[in-house]
């Protein structure tokens, strides 16, 4: 650690954003992977998004790291603190969008045991959408863009209101045919890892919030435009 | 920020793990409720504890603050540095507990809408175990003991088997009756809601593990006793 040659501060902050958003290019792919992987029924695709974590996961070591080295070598405060205990936070959520890529593919394998519930329109939909999530959540922590950040957030309930939809529709098939249940069981958990990768995004927005604001908008209440933002379950009553 | 009189560095310690504790004990009490009120179909208790949010989101504020406060005063570095990163990490995960302390009991007014599927005893023993991984790994941050980390993590497998079994389970049942559609699938995600807490134990125990050890054991090779932690999905092929 001390034979590092301290660089400038906004130097490694730069890089360290960088590292951040291309860990979060390489989950967002593997996102996309096992969804297209399910549409296509292509198990070997599959196979390869489970076997395939290790880049993500080198990359979170590498970024907490290099938060931690920056914390010890540069002592930062104020917005400059801020920014590295978000980017180790952020580094979290992106690693667990990563293990849910691998929970999307392993539902998705055994989805394919089955013949097809039905076209799969509205799951690409959902993903579409939490990627978008994701990426613009990444866009504005680089750029610390609050008005892209709280944008996000009020994604996040077009999110939640697509998974309700969904869920709603295969209980209706499932009620129908015993045939559907077990691959209705599997849709019913890829809606719900879409919606966490949401989770993950608002998460990231709410950082960028912290960063350039200074304050915690996650549970307090009179701020625009979505106050509190705890995670909502998968199913609406039905 | 100025104002506070800088107190020792190792009392601010002990009183930040303190503030952890604590709120690891709500989150604790928060999943009992909730899991006690399903099978006692107590509907007014579900309400309380989907209500009852605001004291853990208050915790989390305060203990940022705290972990940010000692990080501007103190500026630690090396092990002093890792615990106080690893407790802004640790009150994320409490948060999260808290969350799936309302998911579940979401999932529970919706399951208490059908007669009962089967008397639930599975779903209890999981949350014991999930619990008592909570607790572990809590207790094991507070004096530092590698020992009781280690055995959070090999207790997860055990909770990823019972949740595999309960689904599968789930599954006869659902395949058997449509009638049990409905209810059986909200099982399914409260036995997934109970997994995940088990992941918020294990995250608890590998910052213990990286707090003592300086070095991140989530995705190294070769390490006793569970090298590869990525999280495992809700189901086995069936």
């Amino acid at each position: 650690l001390t034979s590092v040659e301290p660089a400038h501060f906004a130097d490694e902050l730069r890089a360290l954003k960088h590292r951040v958003t291309a860990m979060g290019r390489v989950a967002e792919e593997r996102v996309q992977l096992a969804l297209q992987a399910v549409v296509n029924r292509d198990r070997e695709v599959l196979k390869q998004v489970i076997d395939g974590d290790d880049r993500l996961n080198r990359a979170q070591v590498e970024i907490d790291d290099h938060c931690f080295r920056l914390l010890a070598l540069f002592q930062p405060v104020a917005v400059d603190l801020r920014a590295v205990v978000s980017a180790l936070r952020i580094n979290t959520d992106l690693e667990r969008v990563g293990d849910l890529a691998v929970n999307l593919a392993e539902a998705g394998q055994r989805y394919l045991l089955h013949a097809p519930v039905k076209r799969l329109v509205d799951l690409p939909r959902m993903g579409d959408l939490a990627l978008t999530m994701l990426r613009e959540a990444l866009d504005a922590f680089v750029s610390r863009d609050t008005a892209a950040a709280y944008n996000v957030l009020a994604q996040d309930d077009w999110l939640d209101a697509l998974n309700n939809q969904i869920v709603r529709e295969l209980l209706t098939y499932m009620l129908g045919s015993s045939r559907v249940v077990e691959p209705s069981v599997d849709l019913i958990l890829m809606a719900r890892h879409l919606e966490r990768i949401g989770d993950h995004a608002t998460n990231i927005a709410e950082d960028v919030i912290f960063i350039v604001e200074a304050r915690d908008i996650r549970h307090r209440s009179g701020l625009p435009p979505g106050p509190e933002r705890r995670r909502q379950s998968t199913v609406a009553p039905v």
